[in-house]
């Protein structure tokens, strides 16, 4: 483990929830189809500020600068909200809870590879996930109103997968010390990851019910 | 005092506030310079959720469903921020910090005429007035590196106010029972708070130095 790695994967985790906050609150306010779903889409957005606090505070403690230590991800985090955008509210929901579910699959694994210091702040994120519920809720009743848009969802989720697997290849190409964090320079752990976070996909998208 | 003008009261300023949050997201998404100033008016976007949070409660305990409460109110709302889309990231530090300001006056206003158990609520409210200082420096170091753009930034705050009263003009013409109950169905109590709202805002522009 390289302190430098650390402040990678930090800076990573702070950049994906600060743009995740703002575009969440982009998404409700031009999206959300009523004023209720937009306040709960809005809750949803400012649990991921509060996050983004959490992190950039243990970065300024470690002795980093947050911003330089998230300048590296902004491309990339931005690329994949860019070519992301949900066209409808459902498509909202689903980019929500796919999102925050792979950013939780990452600081589980974050806590296994990190300092311990790093795990009250996981488990505080950690204890978030039940915010997201709603969504659940919300594309169940959607499915059940009219079926037909299970498959319209899938292809949706499985391209945020897609392109997120497409950004992060560049980043790990770009940021070695990173990639072998959270790898153990070791295949097989990767080969681990990966089946990890697909097998996390796919139950989500079976909570889903896409 | 009606209830019914306590409601809308109570329902306008909800709506302003789960608006400002969804709108300065989207400006310090689109618009801000770096980082830490995208973190900054996040900062101030969270709390403007806080303050929705607490007015929603509050419908909710008097018996009021509060999207009911808010929806005569989003036209209104919504046009004023359409009308006034920032273009730039002073353009929208001076639309926080003019619209927040105006929100505050609001406040105070409500206080002294509603029931006495919306004190706290206004308490904690006019207590976040201070994070919004950062916008002060941010302007005041804009116009030191570059005097000529005072005369810009005064044009626009004037247009925030002057689309915003047009909007409260509407909104009072199709809402009797609210405006009554800021004015007190007196003339002279309406040429008051006009007057204390040009004074406070005149204020607030002296502030960012423009």
């Amino acid at each position: 483990m390289t302190e430098s790695g650390d402040v990678d994967l930090l800076g990573a985790l702070a950049y994906a929830e600060l743009t995740a906050f703002l575009r969440m609150a982009e998404d409700a306010s031009q999206l959300a189809p009523n004023l209720t779903d937009r306040a709960e889409l809005g809750s949803l957005a400012v649990a991921e500020y509060g996050h983004f606090v959490l992190l950039r505070d243990r970065l300024a403690e470690l002795g980093a600068d947050p911003e330089s230590a998230m300048a590296p991800f902004a491309e990339a985090f931005d690329s994949w909200h860019e070519l992301t955008k949900p066209g409808d509210w459902l498509q909202a929901l689903v980019k929500a809870y796919v999102g925050l579910g792979i950013a939780l699959d990452f600081y589980r694994e974050a806590a296994r590879h990190l300092e311990p210091s790093i795990a009250p702040l996981v488990e505080e994120v950690l204890a978030d996930q039940e915010r997201s519920e709603f969504v659940v809720d919300r594309v169940r009743a959607a499915l059940a109103d009219d079926p037909t848009q299970a498959g319209r969802l899938a292809l949706w989720a499985r391209r945020l997968v897609g392109e997120g697997l497409s950004q992060a290849q560049q980043v790990a190409a770009s940021r070695p010390q990173l990639a072998q964090l959270l790898a153990d320079a070791d295949q097989a752990d990767i080969a681990r990851l990966f089946a990890q976070l697909t097998e996390e996909h796919g139950k989500r998208m079976a909570a889903l019910g896409i």
